[in-house]
């Protein structure tokens, strides 16, 4: 590939300012305040009954979840050493267009005299939509341009809210915290896009494929607020009183149980007994996805603490033995190892919530239902992300050569390269790395 | 200027010392908790209402600005390489006073039984009125001493109030999100007095005018967390229900169609297409700004995501092209380019308010006084920070000389350079650069 | 000590693991949900009431809490250069573990049909729990194993939840933003723990004992997170309408007014008036600490700021002066200076307390209550933290040898030194630091 296909001057602008402008003018057409006057709509009649009553009930949870968006994914994957720009910044990207496609795409389903009518429930729904693409972006980070990345926030939110739909208002799945519709899915996506997109130059590795120190407390950013919001996350739209409670409690003692289990298995597979920062930046998060399922039913807290424990030993034997069988076997190079933070212990979310339905814990739910609700999660994720990786692989979307791969350079200004470390050697030399602002 | 005026070693104590000292002696004259026995007060008296019943509602508002004000411009700012200790320490000490001062300005104007009552609302609006002085910090950021801001900030916060109250209780001016009296106010007063503070030897730059990687990274964290609340500063003194409800919404999607426009231009302006960080790290926010005076009108999403793509794109514009101009031309040198952050998209949303509230978009208000609170809001900042800049200016604040500009050891003690760094050179030389803890 | 002694391959996980278990058996004999059934329960019955109508009301305030528990303190300890994964990835492996167990500590002093009824407040007090040992661990940060710290986390909580249940419910104490129970009993725990644990080797202080620039950034990120949402903690567990609003505004104004002695006492101890990142890190939060106990009376908003003002003067000369004395005559290292920002405040606060009941500011109380509370608070820690030290230096848990400590590198994979740097130097040698991911 010519190095000049990667120059985004016009080619990324015109895709970002015409997606924009379309998405205005559906807006113009479709979107208007929720003014409270309807009767129920959304996925939870009971969640909307209050809203109408305190529009803003919800608020808090939102904002919760609005950091776990931004935040927690943006600074989870600056773990690299030489792409923290693009980790945060193309989240924010990717995020902020996404969730505007997202509240159309979800909305399109429950419209009301035509229009889609914007809540805070709403709000929170299109913040989860983009979640699924910021994990597929983790499969990918390092190795897709921005014009790349818009394509599949398009076509994976798309996907997810049919995807969402079907489990939700047809084969009525339960799946409060999205363990099966967000991870799930957007891990496997993720997974298919980048085996399409596979890249034997970078079978032995990158130079830049790693982190350095500092980078480590980044990523550790992301992590801690991921953790302590991944309750809100959880809860957030589920039925308001008890079953809210037991989501909050249920994801909060999972959390804390994975957490114990990913440093024990952590220092159990380094032959030095030493702590990994990449099982740490994720396998403590395990707890979280695997919970979500079933973090509104009565499991118990016990049982969310063993979905923790399990969740947290899987995701960290994963990045350790799995990975490199992927990698190496599969041809899947998945950057952040999104298998082990969203893709296993999505399904075990998945699996969990099967046995909780069939054991009664959640009236009103079938669990061969809940089956074909994983299903059809990972059949979604796995052909609609090979078919978004056709797509993304075409010849004119500035994807980056293998070089430069993991480099913020190709696609940044970045600023010369730490001056300060070269003066402290050089005692000299002001005026050649004067970077402009 | 002879160097040893900038040794802070009494002047710095004493006029810190003394301030908080008379502040607390006004506190135990005039402030009082509110017991939610009088009978409304303040700017909303909806919002009262609801106060008295239930203290705490707008407490997670509060907290959302809270972190706007320390985190959100604390470490926006800390993207020179060599200036974050003050970035976000001076952040947190003007922060920390401006809001007792400003309780007090504010208060003042609506005494009841000769005391001002704070609650929440009141704890909201005097981190507002920080907000100002936080804006014009940014224009002079790297070229002031701790004292000079000290008195920038009781002067700012001063004329902030006049102005405030002019607007909102002379006036009649709606301006919930405070396009006007923050913004554009802040930003015009921060220029006002960089330009009297004009430096000559700073007109081709300087070394440590810029950022480092990872300084960019610092500062991604406070644009972030400033993107993410932006709603809430715009809704937080909003009449509850279904105004605020739409205040927050606008923001959402202003800030949403914003970050495309600012990623699209950012994109195009640059010869090679790549994406700059000064205006990821700024132009996404400037959505927020203009959106700010509307907030609460009936304007339609597709208003609201009109406004942020316009605000994105004049503002990407301003720090490409019009930065350059002003300090060449006008002398007025902007560190932060909060012309480009805050000055024209607040202008911005002054004019969208002037437009909204002509076409009936929020009643019982004129777009003649809209138009008089913008032109009062340009008027105090200008004059106001010009008078400010010439009292700044006398010799005996300790400014820093040009060449320790953006330097933080001048005021602070700063751990010697990099260890690790030398050492991975050297391998040795365990004791000179020891840092006592 | 043997080298080898510090591999934690076995003895970590084995201890890790264990504990989780045996936690999850205790979790499945005795806690439950909270169906809000039964009738008042918990250390406030007010605000369980509240809880039984509405389970989430305080969900706001929780995770305000546990923000300052994960991220405040996680981050406020990275300010040591070669420490930083330690200090975020271990405070989580402590909190996370650390709230399991405090829930069932503080939990079987009130046992309703033999069961813990968890609920959000009860998870609030579960992180308060871990807050006592994130406070010692800051005394002994750098020199202690992962496996002693899980130690010292079950005895300390333990002994905690003990002082606690006697101050609250057995001496009447009154004590909502906890200065005694969790600060003062906290600091005096981790300095009996870090006297026993002396180590004579690191007499002159240790290379890796000091920060770097960047780190003191990382550090800021904790010392803003603690020192916005410090209201949240001290009014948390308020009885809800004007004492929480009371909490929250004498929490507020005491910081706000502790920045500014603590920058000013900071630049006059300096012999060049500059400020020390320790003080502005540290003593900006003693304000919170102190104005602890009687956040929730009526001791006036300038009676809260005269605190502030106090705490943070006394606090930023005892890491001045007072902390090289401890080190050097009692034999008390105290990595982050507890003492200064948790002991000293933390009597403060309870000294306070006991004038402030004495003056009627709180009806119900006793000042000699509170004086027998400050009392057992010091006496549990003191003592408490003896005996725990005393298991803790045990020769078989992992201690790292004097020339170890303050470093990652013992107990954490750490990618390389910098590649970047060296390879800004040597423009070449792309192999031989490759970090694995």
């Amino acid at each position: 590939m010519p190095a000049y296909a990667t120059n985004m001057r016009f080619k990324f602008p015109i895709v970002a300012l015409s997606l924009e402008i379309i998405t205005i003018i559906l807006y113009g057409v479709f979107v208007v305040y929720d003014d409270g006057k309807s009767e129920g709509h959304g996925h939870d009649a009971h969640s909307n009954e209050t809203e109408h009553e305190q529009p803003m009930t919800l608020y808090p949870m939102f904002q919760d979840v609005h950091v776990m968006i931004f935040i927690g994914f943006g600074f989870l994957m600056t773990f690299l050493k030489r792409y923290g720009f693009s980790s945060v910044g193309v989240n924010l990207l990717l995020a902020a267009f996404g969730l505007q496609w997202g509240l159309l795409m979800q909305g399109i389903w429950h419209l009301h005299d035509g229009k889609i009518k914007i809540d805070i429930f709403k709000m929170i729904n299109a913040d989860f939509s983009t979640a699924t693409v910021l994990i597929s972006f983790g499969a990918v980070l390092g190795k897709t341009s921005p014009v790349q990345l818009l394509i599949m926030t398009i076509l994976e939110i798309t996907i997810f809210a049919i995807n969402e739909h079907l489990l939700a208002e047809v084969l009525g799945v339960s799946d409060v915290g999205a363990s099966m519709t967000i991870h799930a899915f957007g891990a496997y996506f993720g997974l298919a896009v980048a085996r399409v997109l596979y890249r034997p130059g970078l079978r032995n590795g990158h130079e830049n494929d790693g982190s350095v120190y500092h980078s480590d407390l980044f990523a550790m950013i992301g992590t801690v607020f991921l953790w302590m919001f991944w309750p809100s996350f959880n809860s957030a739209i589920a039925e308001p009183g008890l079953p809210q409670l037991t989501a909050v409690i249920n994801t909060y003692l999972s959390l804390a149980a994975c957490v114990l289990s990913a440093y024990a298995i952590s220092s159990l597979v380094e032959h030095k007994g030493k702590l990994d920062m990449v099982h740490i930046q994720n396998a403590t998060l395990a707890g979280g996805v695997a919970v979500g399922t079933c973090a509104d039913m009565n499991i118990g807290p016990f049982g969310a603490m063993l979905i923790g424990l399990v969740a947290g030993t899987i995701s960290t034997v994963g990045f350790k033995f799995l990975s490199p069988i992927l990698a190496s076997n599969l041809g899947i190079q998945d950057t952040c190892g999104v298998h082990n933070l969203h893709g296993m212990p999505g399904v075990l979310g998945g699996l969990a919530g099967i046995v909780a339905v069939a054991l009664g814990k959640k009236a009103g739910h079938s669990a061969a239902m809940q089956a074909a609700g994983l299903a059809s999660s990972l059949g979604f994720g796995l052909v609609g992300g090979a078919l978004t990786g056709l797509i993304m692989k075409l010849p004119f979307w500035g994807q980056p050569p293998d070089q430069n791969c993991f480099d913020d350079s190709l696609y940044w200004e970045v600023p010369e390269e730490e001056e300060e470390n070269e003066e402290s050697l050089a005692h000299a030399d002001h005026s050649k790395n004067k970077a402009e602002v």
